[in-house]
């Protein structure tokens, strides 16, 4: 038989990213674009239905078919959509500022979790007790008085020096003994780790999972990551001194496949799929990694663990579980207690000894993300009644204090993070934040990120901008303009009515940037999931939504809002503005807490279990809050006296279209 | 770059077996001949020294030296060491019959297996509790209102239908979870096995390795291995009805690599031959599953959980060990308790899932067969004070009861194992056993196992032998021959005089059989070394050899041994016949207790914790009591009263040189 010849090669060169790839011919161009490193948005994880991954060939050809999402203009000016494009000759590619994940709204991300540090809702009263240790030792030498194992002579000089016994070994650990301990002298230093949990008729049993020849004790390194749905976020931590040593951020890998994590779930139904996706995760982990070491010239051999908080959807995918029952009702995780693998059997370049711990979860939209953020915030040590929320496609909210808790998760949808906004995008530089309004003409006055020209709005910037509307009565409590107004800003466009942010000249896109009735729209069914979300488990537990002592705000999205404004549109409780606590990546924060202290990893399991989940999604209650809360702030004005009494003193033209001239 | 073309491929035929096989050119002749499963010996592990691995080429050419090993004649008769013989043309060799390894011998060790169940000294009391279980559960299927994750329900279902908490599960068993519950209804079987081991602090901690869709609780089986450097037993346990369903023996694949295990050891220093070794003896286990399996008609999947016992260098060997410290001074193990493997990862055809679990040692020469035979023959239950001994290249010796026990290991040389004798062979077909002889005319009797042509003398023949002779007065009390009788049967040969055993004609070589003084010198030292141990290690515990209450005789040659004959020569001390118990393969009855109760498999590690290692090789008490040993029956007469007595009563021509007339 003759074999096929090998498929042809072809280079693919992308802008402004200024990056070569090379691949085999009719390759995927989407795939091209990840495998190359260059972050394209792809909602829909390559459908060809979210049409935000078009892409601009400068040159060469490829094979596609134009669908809805693709004018025919774009069309003949050269733009196609990457997933659906097929490479057939060597190419140009440009991705247009629109289709573009910025990498530097990833230093934000990264001050988010510096910050963490320095919030006032952090856990206490942990001892430093990493469950991963290093214990040198300079046993004696074997003699024909004293020829007892290798084994038996480490465990001995183990129990003489440290009082400790009931350690186990690992078999691999065993394989090395003999010429590690002839390698100096018989003086070693063993590596322990604490695998198994305290309970009240066990001990901690550490396992020996590393030996290195003479002296490493100084030389003690751990991991802990957070694997966010959209960024991945690292930190290399010192167990001698307990601190920070370098921290690194990067877009989750995955983010090409979709942006959601019922996307991505999606994804993983197609053969191969879970393992790509998988793969996906571990090279940006990979990528972490390596810039972590180089940073604080550690070598990786001195890596002895990693604790990783993800939500549910993450950590399954990491670990290369069927994420599938995750999305199909009722909804059920695999495990919400995984044992711990080895890091290396996941594809993560670290050392064999390592292992990787991966958050308890608590269901199948609670993950290991939110219980590491409560260990963080010590939500669960303290009397005080807290509301936790870590807002972003998923609402996530814990509501409870140290005796109890419960939480649930509300889809928000992707409007938090500027998805299915029209001019929607990730709050990176460019992205309209701020927004006030001249209430005499109405004008807007924006200011972005980064302080660059418009490019789009990110989710906190919507809050200000429908906040802004409302409180001026451009828009009225039900979220539709009131098109009365004398002003050019808000005027009939392609999907209703919409308020022109800035025009075409002003932005980076060359178009003009609107927020729409379907944006608005949008919004408020997200805040209404969540302020529905609150409202139902508060009053599970037969308290009311402005009972909270505390309310701590989790994640990327929550550190950046406004909180009066985020009351004005209802998507949190009137609460007194100074009970609101920031803690940015509490997710992060836990897993380091984890590696530090052997109590807070048995705490984190402690946390898990005691939490109660509501599931929301078949829950009556929960459908009548969410129906009451789709009006701005919601239809019981009570619940919002202050907003409301602000509503109320507008001047009746700013007080909504039923109510104007 | 142009390739090297490949290498050129001979066919060798191997006669008597009609075996062929494929090799490459250059290939060593004896490695082919392992490759192909034709049984050679090579007792000096393919160094060139022994000369037991003659081979005669019958068509084709191997280039090879001639040595010392081989006569001018035998080379000309076409003659060659298989292991100096490199493979240049096809071939067809003959096996002669004095370097084969016979498979029928094997039937006989099986023999011993089974005989092992009726012995008298067993060990009782234990509750049947299988470290390996099934749990066949039917979970209700996952509602909104029952949405907990599939492990979760998984280990609610355990503890409410099987009262068991506290359990922990393998990785691999998470990730085939969501699929496994769905396949037939949420109705699974999980298996568990319990790995870690119960003490006064820690309660036993199942582990689930297995979940299968559906009920497969009748299908539940283990293994049970002795791995023997001679030959490797295994049998395939039902644990739901506590019964052998098969057994089965080979030679151990490392036989060709060296009969003893000082020469694997040294094997395993060459590059790669560790490796080499430990695929051999994996080979050989392979082949015996295959064949149980197959008999049982059971199916691998169901195969659970496995148990090997063997000596510390098997046990080092089979986990790829470094084995070079057991013959070193001062001889240390790599570790007694090694922690249990996945028998998949050792290269062991078995599911992902199975354990294999070594048996604890005590010792360099004292091993995890030992511990077994002590486990299974009970002793360690029992107020008996008792002498337990495995005899073979190394006599293994345990003194002890219920309260305590010292070991120690002495080293016989191959002599027992019919090594080191011109012509010795294994017991099998054609071996020389029983020893007859006629005190008037000083002629032998002879009978062969099998009842075949005489082709050599086993170890428990030599002993009848030389008792025999001793007895007749043909050689003396320091196994020298009395050369003044007149008898054509003594002759001076080329190592010194010799008795005729079986003339050419009668023979199956062809040659005569003799035992020579070279032969009965070796005897000696092999029981005097035996003798020496017992003794010693009686005196380390203040008492007298003759104290023992019961002899527990383990392993295939000490239960063909006559007792009385062996106490003739001063291999045991001089106790009641009656007082002895055969328990043939107790390394292998210990390593299926162990598979029947999780209570014999703790009580494995109690015993190999409460053995006493006396470590005999820079004994000065020892090696007075070995020089005073090399007599029959010893140099002190007293301690064999009777043996003295019956030597006394010869009619005087026969009491030795020195009173002959």
């Amino acid at each position: 038989m003759i074999k096929a010849s090998p498929n042809k090669k072809l280079k693919v060169h992308f802008d402004p990213d200024n990056i070569d790839i090379i691949v085999e011919e009719g390759e995927n161009l989407l795939k091209a674009a990840i495998s190359a490193g260059v972050h394209i948005t792809a909602s829909c994880g390559g459908a060809g239905t979210c049409g935000t991954c078009k892409v601009l060939i400068k040159k060469g050809e490829v094979e596609s078919t134009r669908t809805e999402k693709l004018s025919l203009d774009e069309w003949q000016q050269g733009l196609r959509q990457a997933c659906q494009s097929k490479v057939i000759t060597d190419l140009v590619v440009s991705v247009p500022v629109e289709s573009r994940l910025e990498t530097e709204v990833l230093s934000q991300e990264m001050k988010m979790v510096s910050a963490a540090g320095e919030a006032e809702a952090l856990a206490t009263g942990w001892g430093f007790n990493p469950p991963l240790s290093k214990l040198h030792l300079k046993l004696p030498q074997p003699s024909s008085k004293d020829n007892i194992s290798d084994l038996s002579r480490l465990l001995r000089g183990i129990k003489q020096r440290y009082h400790l016994s009931n350690i186990s070994v690992e078999f691999e650990v065993v394989k090395r003994l003999p010429h590690t301990l002839r390698k100096n002298n018989f003086k070693v230093t063993a590596t322990t780790l604490v695998t198994a949990i305290k309970t009240k008729l066990d001990k901690r049993r550490p396992t020996i999972i590393n030996i290195e020849p003479g002296d490493t004790s100084s030389k003690h390194y751990s991991l802990a990551f957070d694997i966010g749905t959209t960024t991945v976020c690292g930190q290399l931590l010192d167990l001698n001194r307990g601190r920070v040593l370098a921290e690194g951020v990067a877009y989750n890998g995955q983010i090409s496949y979709g942006q959601d994590v019922i996307t991505r779930i999606a994804y993983c139904q197609k053969p191969g799929g879970l393992k790509e996706l998988q793969q996906a995760v571990v090279s940006t982990i990979n990528g972490i990694i390596e810039k972590l070491l180089n940073q604080a010239k550690v070598s990786l051999k001195h890596i002895g663990h990693i604790n990783v908080a993800g939500n549910t959807t993450m950590t399954q995918i990491l670990l290369a579980l069927e994420p599938k029952y995750l999305r199909l009702a009722p909804y059920t995780p695999i495990a919400n207690f995984i044992p711990p693998v080895k890091a290396k059997t996941l594809g993560i370049k670290v050392g064999e000894q390592v292992h990787l711990f991966t958050f308890p979860s608590v269901a199948s939209y609670v993950g290991g993300d939110i219980v590491s953020g409560i260990l963080g915030s010590g939500v669960y040590q303290r009397k005080k009644l807290t509301l936790f929320a870590d807002i972003g496609t998923n609402g996530e909210i814990v509501i409870g204090n140290s005796d109890w808790m419960v939480t649930a998760s509300c889809s928000a949808g992707p409007a938090f993070e500027g998805g299915g906004i029209k001019h929607g995008m990730v709050a990176s530089s460019g992205a309209i934040e701020g927004f006030e309004i001249n209430p005499e003409n109405l004008k807007p006055v924006i200011y972005t990120i980064g302080g660059e020209k418009p490019r789009g709005i990110c989710g906190s910037g919507l809050i200000n901008i429908v906040a802004g509307l409302l409180e001026a009565g451009v828009i009225s409590q039900n979220g539709k303009f009131n098109t009365d107004l004398s002003t050019k800003r808000i005027r009939r466009g392609g999907d209703g009515y919409e308020y022109v942010l800035c025009l075409a000249g002003e932005s980076q896109t060359g178009k003009d940037i609107v927020v729409t009735e379907v944006d608005i729209d949008n919004l408020i069914r997200a805040k209404a999931a969540v302020y529905a979300g609150c409202q139902t488990l508060s009053r599970s537990v037969s308290i009311s939504c402005h009972d909270f002592e505390q309310v701590i705000i989790a994640g990327a999205f929550g550190s950046n809002i406004d909180i009066e404004r985020s009351i004005t549109i209802g998507l949190f409780p009137e609460i007194p503005a100074d009970r609101f606590i920031f803690i940015g990546n509490g997710s992060l924060l836990g897993a380091r807490l984890a590696s530090y202290s052997t109590d807070m990893l048995d705490d984190a399991r402690r946390i898990a279990r005691m939490m109660t989940n509501f599931e929301l999604s078949e829950n009556v209650d929960f459908m009548n809050n969410y129906v009451a809360a789709l009006f701005l702030p919601h239809t019981d004005g009570d619940a919002f006296p202050q907003v409301s009494q602000r509503l109320k003193k507008l001047p009746p033209r700013h007080r909504g279209k039923e109510l104007a001239f």
